[in-house]
């Protein structure tokens, strides 16, 4: 990225109040209005009615195509915690689609182009998603549609038009090694905006962030990887922020950490040295624990998730309507992160952990990262600190929405994102997969890719320095 | 690493000339001399001969345990280069293994305990070899033998001990995805010197890296991690290097670089974006383009390289005695780095590369990276830069050396080693899949995993300072 000023842009982005374009309160009402123009029907129908796609003879489901996306079954062996072998059915989506952000430079400040996006799972029909999503599948013209809105701008992208472009996993308990081109542009041309798109300042969408389910998942794994401390001049800025936006800026410049990124790295080496995890595919009619149906194939114990075939029928100023699979959870989730100030610096409570879709074994998430109902009530049942979660005081609550699961794959799923302070006495001590790392040490896993599971950046995404 | 100057020691281990328990010469003299005392004697056998493996129904090679490593068929498919399809035999072995070296400090210098190591494959065949070599079966003791020497000393570090944990990729076009721990640990206790292991300095090792094939590459790719900057205070140091080692250090420790960091991730990401590499197992058996005989699986063109199955006699003070599996190359190979001073810092061409075997689709790699035997006369049938490395002056060669590969797998493949430094007039402009990059830059992929290959890495540890 060329320096001409981009600090201050994004730093103006953040912390300045009005948008001449859309105040937040406009923004919240544009979204409030397109939900209330469009409606979304979502009939669940037999997988064998679902047009374009096809069941294969052991039960999985593919695209007509042969792209797209399609659902198989894995059989997992790992020699990784109490249970170490089962099957599941996953979505195999190989790959790389762009999660793109179209930034521009008005007056000084960093504009980012943002969509008013249908999805059939979302829960409010209607959320913010990046300029941007586009599977390969989608912009090679599998559908034979027509190219997405804004592609050729990313697709054109010169080096002095990155911001930001990373590439990122996806949820690593449903999806099978996949990952997405998280990536942001700034451009000088003119843009023509589109009826469903908007300028919105960074602040806007961090605090849209703050109401429940409005700003999509795709957005906040891009934003996830902005580290705002590279864009903020100490000397005219930090003024414009919260106390606690300064000490998160502070954890976010400082070298100053309980452990060394040499010790964190050694740490999860060792980890991913001690511990196996052998995926190989197996059919979706033969996995212990499931049934499949002509509708559904889900947990014979109700647990966890189940897929199901929908038609889909969206009416909007055009009404277009197809059919495809989604994933439905069986329990509401929770993703949290303790932090705690060690030595005058906040520090994260980071949790390494195995999922069987993950591309390097294990990822770096929250604290707590599990599905709520599927915890018994037994202490030795229950994820290290979940109880300490669960029962923090009000006080102790930095953050606390409910954000949705991408709604192209997934039927209402939506997490319980929580940020909690630690009290005083929280030991410095942790269990073997756990360690305390600054925001600094954080975003540098991140920008190496694959590191911080989306469940973490959803939660990293969501710090205000307001 | 907590820092008892640690610096100072790794300094003086890299520059101080004498060792007081063995000089350069002695160790010379030692490995002619094991070699001299050690009798190899490689048989070629049948595949269904080997003892302890078996031949799978499709032709594959797997040790009767079930671990260790096998040998099977890949059929790849991608999108990328003019080559689109094809199927190849490769090694399987998916558990991560030890390659680790212990260190000593001893007054006021850091002493590495290196092994004279005999592998079946070797040309010469003792090389100098990490303290610990071992394989996830070699330390659960899946060959019911005793346990490797100094493994304790591993297993039973602590983050204060560890000086560098990395995990890092093996040859891509050979292995499925297979990376090794690669570890130095720091030790304060006494240490017995086992008969075939001594203590070397760094400036050493390096200088036995200047002789063809007497250190092998897994001491070459654990020693590659170390940033040599790191431990390096100009102040005291930097006059007991020569020109070109202060030069590397410069760029070792520089943020001036032609390209910032966010241009190399996003170059890297773009090319992991547009291309997808897809793996499946196919029966070994039907490959196009390779016979599979009882004796070997070799390619009808005789190109590229076979496997062959052999047994190893090894005499020495005991007699030892197995067989295995082992790859045999069929030309010569060529790794060589172009070097070129940008504004005063060396950068090296660095070449994005992507490989079957590959753990993320493209690693980096050095500016050319081929079997010699197998390149046509053509101009298009030869790598980017093939030419000019072949045709560089005298002048111009940093380093020339021949260095082995992995002899436990590989039967007497050996690799030309090149450092070239470009003329003044070397263009700044790139073809798509290459870049320039700092040392500092190459180093910071390095420590993050799999970014650096392993011909890459071999290159990086020969760096000389002196």
């Amino acid at each position: 990225m060329s320096a001409n000023n981009i600090e201050a842009m994004i730093t103006n982005s953040l912390l300045v109040d009005n948008n001449p374009f859309n105040s937040t309160e406009e923004l919240k009402n544009w979204i409030v209005q397109r939900n209330g123009e469009v409606k979304v029907e979502i009939e669940k129908i037999p997988f064998a009615d679902m047009k374009g796609w096809y069941v294969g003879l052991d039960g999985s489901l593919h695209h007509d195509s042969g792209r797209f996306f399609s659902i198989q079954g894995i059989d997992v062996q790992t020699d990784y915690g109490s249970v170490n072998s089962w099957r599941q059915p996953i979505i195999i989506q190989p790959e790389v689609g762009y999660l793109g952000i179209l930034t521009k430079e008005i007056n000084g400040i960093l504009y980012f182009l943002m969509q008013a996006k249908i999805e059939p799972g979302n829960i409010n029909c209607v959320q913010i998603s990046p300029t941007l999503q586009a599977t390969k599948s989608n912009y090679s013209r599998v559908h034979a549609g027509k190219s997405p809105n804004y592609l050729d701008y990313f697709i054109n992208a010169k080096p002095e038009n990155i911001v930001l472009d990373q590439l990122q996993s996806e949820q690593g308990g449903r999806f099978l090694r996949k990952r997405n081109r998280n990536i942001i542009i700034k451009v000088d041309v003119d843009v023509d905006i589109l009826p469903d798109y908007r300028w919105m300042t960074l602040g806007q969408i961090k605090e849209l962030m703050l109401s429940d389910n409005l700003v999509n998942m795709d957005t906040r794994t891009v934003l996830s990887g902005l580290k705002i401390s590279d864009y903020v001049s100490p000397i005219d800025s930090l003024s414009g922020m919260s106390d606690f936006g300064r000490n998160m800026f502070l954890s976010s410049t400082t070298n100053h950490s309980f452990k060394s990124i040499i010790d964190q790295l050694s740490w999860l080496t060792n980890l991913k040295a001690l511990y196996d995890l052998h995926i190989t595919k197996c059919d979706i009619n033969s996995m212990p624990g499931w049934k499949n149906t002509d509708l559904e194939i889900a947990r014979e114990d109700g647990n966890y998730f189940k897929v199901i075939g929908v038609s889909v029928t969206i009416s909007n100023r055009e009404i277009a309507s197809w059919c495809q699979p989604l994933v439905q959870p069986m329990q509401e989730g929770l993703c949290a992160f303790i932090v705690k100030k060690i030595d005058g610096i906040y520090h994260f409570l980071v949790q390494a952990k195995l999922e069987c879709g993950n591309f390097d074994v294990f990822e770096l998430a929250p604290t707590v990262q599990c599905l709520t109902g599927a915890v018994g009530n037994q202490a030795h049942e229950k994820p290290d600190f979940y109880d300490y979660i669960l029962n923090a005081r009000k006080d102790q609550l930095i953050l606390d929405t409910m954000q949705s699961e991408e709604g192209g794959r997934f039927y209402q799923e939506q997490n319980r994102n929580l940020l909690v302070e630690a009290d005083e006495n929280f030991p410095l001590n942790l269990p073997p997969r756990f360690t305390w790392m600054t925001l600094n040490q954080i975003y540098e896993f991140m920008r190496f890719n694959n590191y911080l599971n989306i469940q973490a950046r959803s939660l990293i995404s969501a710090i205000s320095y307001k």
